[in-house]
């Protein structure tokens, strides 16, 4: 059996000796670095791990493994754009790099890329890969649009918050390991449970996410707190404490949502907001939610028509993904 | 038989009833607009056609003729945010009438439709139509690339020229037509003869196109002759006058390339430049070429092994392009 970072450093060599034309540069240069910079590969070692719990040599799931992570990094390509980002992985993003027009393009090509190898896998296969990853791909389409959307509307219910993550995150996690299964001719029944393994663990890791940026150890979080209270995210903690605050709190969160420039008013803002959600614990409801969705995953996970031993690799990856600030 | 204009009124039919999802509005709306904005749906034609000429039942083609179109679409949608463009077909374009954000998204979307669309095939014919589709995919993005290039750079020879033109726009011609002809079992030297046929027909059209833009009868035409030469496009006409031009006329050609902001300054642009071409008999090159670029295509055709009378339509659709001035 492979240890998952076995497969990530197989991943990372697979994917700089892709198959990739040389001209005209300006459209496959951006697609080199991009694809250089980085990342956990987390999206194909799942891939990888899921097709060999079912007993199948992993190897034979790399081509959709490798193509579902240019997937990932194309959306990542075009959410840069969108959101002016300057910075993913403490790179320059590709559209100041280089420009806007090239980082669209660059990303149609990965795209490209994307499909073709997700669709290189053996005829008995594709059908059902094909229809996963583009009924997929559309619900991350779906869940970025939410996510602008929800950036003018402080009136965003939890549940349609935790809907947009599962689309712009979640479901893609779940298909990754489908896609595993799939290749490894597991059951209708064992499909659906590693998807929705995939799908809740990937809501309670993005809530988690949620949890670290705002109360997160920044040595061991990786980058500075408090991010996304000063840039005016609607997160499970803004929006959970919204829900339940009084009408002057309320008032307050509206009034703190603002621009902030000088750094002395940073500080107090993030310290300000999260003595509300001290205030009505809002930390304590975060963490009882991302433990549901978590045992949602585990129970699923449990289910599956395989010895426990097979599903050790798949438990500690799991796990891995949640010991990120202790 | 079908007359093409019954096939182009099924597929505005289908187009119609799509199946896309509601919501988000902001993904979808964009998405139902530039498909309804019009079009000649010229590329399904073809592999309706394609699929009939090698005797299958067109509509067994739809799927993959709908999701060709909606790639096309696609493609056109995020070319104009790229060319700054505000209006295609006479309709504002998305990117203005929504914002830039929401045409590169709901562009996304229509990609991954069309992968779903062209991928809705018996399993047998998948496998060759994705290869067909994905190489196809790559290859426009590398032409629309090379397009954005060609734009700060003046020394571009017709080769390099004709090989750009072909990738933006023929190979799509090739490869729907391609596309029909898998659907309807066609063997592999068929295949590539009605490809070969689309691709130099695609590239005869463009030659046209760039002639019908400076010398084009507008009232025909459609849209005000001069266009390409004011906006200091490098076409067929411009590549080749630069190429053959003395010194003294290349310097000309140099110095009318530049802004030119006035109603009366822009007509003598269109004027000068055209005397330039006139002169070095550019308009009669222009002919031969796309004569030669025609007549391959017909060749193809010709060697298809089917009875003349299959051919017919295909033959009339392909002089029915070629009919627009005059």
């Amino acid at each position: 059996m492979q240890k998952h970072g076995n497969f990530r450093g197989r991943i990372e060599e697979e994917l700089i000796k892709l198959q990739l034309n040389d001209y005209p540069p300006e459209l496959y240069e951006p697609i080199r670095y991009f694809l250089g910079i980085g990342g956990k590969r987390i999206r194909p070692v799942f891939t990888l791990t899921a097709c060999e719990m079912f007993g199948t040599d992993p190897w034979l799931a790399m081509n959709p493994a490798l193509g579902l992570e240019i997937f990932h990094n194309f959306t990542l390509l075009h959410d840069d754009i969108m959101d002016n980002a300057s910075l993913r992985r403490s790179s320059q993003t590709v559209h100041l790099k280089w420009n806007r027009d090239i980082a669209i393009l660059s990303g149609d090509a990965m795209f490209v890329k994307a499909f073709q190898l997700i669709s290189s896998v053996d005829p008995g296969h594709m059908k059902p890969i094909i229809d996963l990853f583009t009924k997929t791909a559309i619900e991350v389409c779906e869940g970025q649009q939410l996510d602008m959307n929800f950036e003018h509307c402080n009136h965003i219910s939890t549940d349609q918050y935790i809907d947009m993550i599962s689309k712009k995150t979640s479901v893609l996690i779940g298909c990754c390991l489908e896609t595993g299964a799939i290749i490894a001719n597991a059951s209708v029944s064992d499909r659906e449970h590693i998807y929705r393994f995939g799908l809740n663990l990937g809501i309670a890791f993005q809530l988690r996410d949620d949890y670290l940026d705002a109360y997160g150890i920044p040595e061991k979080f990786g980058k500075k707190t408090g991010g996304d209270i000063l840039s005016d995210k609607k997160t499970f903690l803004w929006l959970k404490a919204y829900e339940q605050a009084s009408a002057s709190d309320r008032k307050n969160l509206d009034r703190l949502a603002g621009n902030v420039s000088e750094e002395q008013e940073q500080s107090k803002k993030i310290s300000d907001t999260l003595d509300i959600f001290n205030r009505l614990k809002i930390p304590d409801q975060l963490k009882e939610a991302e433990h549901q969705y978590f045992s949602l995953a585990m129970q699923h996970l449990d289910i599956i028509d395989q010895p426990e031993t097979k599903k050790t690799v798949i438990r500690k990856l799991a796990d891995s993904l949640f010991t990120r600030e202790a």
